[in-house]
């Protein structure tokens, strides 16, 4: 029994390159929860099969921006000439039908869900040491060396944030990862902050009768 | 891989009769932890068959008094004329060496942990409802009337502490609770004021290769 019925925002980030995608995937995975993706909003064209409210909620720049200038956004971003961001009217939705809305973003835009949402739970991805994170960004091998000495040098700025985040969960092997996440998502929902709320309703529901 | 070495203290408390001891012992039952007891100091003496040190550590009521005075307990109280603590240094120990320590108290205890130790984790155990605390304490049937009166007015006077602790877990089952407090552990072990030393010792470690 769930004392608390609000949905959690649960935001993954990580430096670059530590495996956020593959935990996150391997979360869904796991059994015995509610989570939901969010869909982002962008002004990129949408591509052939991409479907609009399902891929992304595809709007135009003006649109975008009127957004941000009203403080629609979780967070937000530009990219290569295109906005990206988090719609926080359909976050809040989710979140007040129970579902644990998981959003899977860079540094960046972790600290930007911060602080807009006081209440998100951050959990920061860590590699089991650096060279391990160097070694998976060299390996890929699908980037030039001077993406990849950009990404290391990203990473390297990104390590330093860690005490930003609530969590700390280090991706050693995926399932033990996600497994610590959905540990984590269960305990969040019975702290106290969370429930007291519900329980003292409870309590003072059978004193009226 | 968990970046916090240290064990954690992790209280279970609640209202007399919501099954502390039930919850407790199933949590033992669990796999995947490294769990233990915390030996309690008695000035009662030792019934047959009972170990000093295995049992209770026995000692007499002026050498008790002695330990109070210096600070040596992490709770203690005093039950029919005798008393009864947990030693602070033995804990200390355990926790050093990696080790959860598991406390099963009454919420006076519960809350002499607090003060005694900040970063100890707090459980909370209710019932699902007032009533079914109440009908459990009245169907144990191993007590008078008077006791179990005495009994529901305490569990009402404690129903009101919850907002004391980190978490609040509903005891309706019983492997409910036992698992819910399972991910607590797990939980806590990543957060960031936990594990954040570790990881930045890893960090500075590989710098300095």
């Amino acid at each position: 029994m769930k004392l608390n019925k609000r949905g959690l925002l649960v935001v993954i980030s990580g430096p670059s390159g530590v495996g956020k995608g593959t935990v996150r995937k391997a979360l869904f995975e796991l059994d015995g929860h509610d989570l939901t993706y969010s869909v982002s909003m962008t002004t990129r064209k949408p591509r052939k099969d991409e479907v609009d409210g399902k891929d992304y909620y595809f709007v135009t720049k003006k649109e975008f921006e009127r957004r941000i200038k009203e403080g629609l956004f979780l967070e937000y971003a530009e990219f290569v000439g295109n906005y990206y961001g988090t719609p926080l009217d359909i976050v809040e939705d989710k979140l007040g039908e129970g579902l644990e809305v998981v959003l899977e973003v860079e540094t960046a835009g972790a600290l930007q869900v911060r602080e807009k949402m006081k209440d998100a739970v951050l959990i920061f991805i860590v590699p089991p040491s650096k060279m391990a994170l160097y070694e998976r960004l060299i390996s890929r091998g699908t980037e030039t060396n001077y993406q990849v000495n950009k990404r290391i040098s990203k990473a390297d700025i990104e390590f330093k944030l860690a005490h930003k985040y609530d969590y700390i969960v280090v991706n050693d092997e995926v399932f033990n990862a996600a497994d610590r996440i959905n540990a984590i998502i269960r305990a969040e929902h019975a702290k106290t902050a969370r429930s007291i709320h519900t329980y003292l309703d409870m309590l003072e529901g059978e004193n009226g009768k």
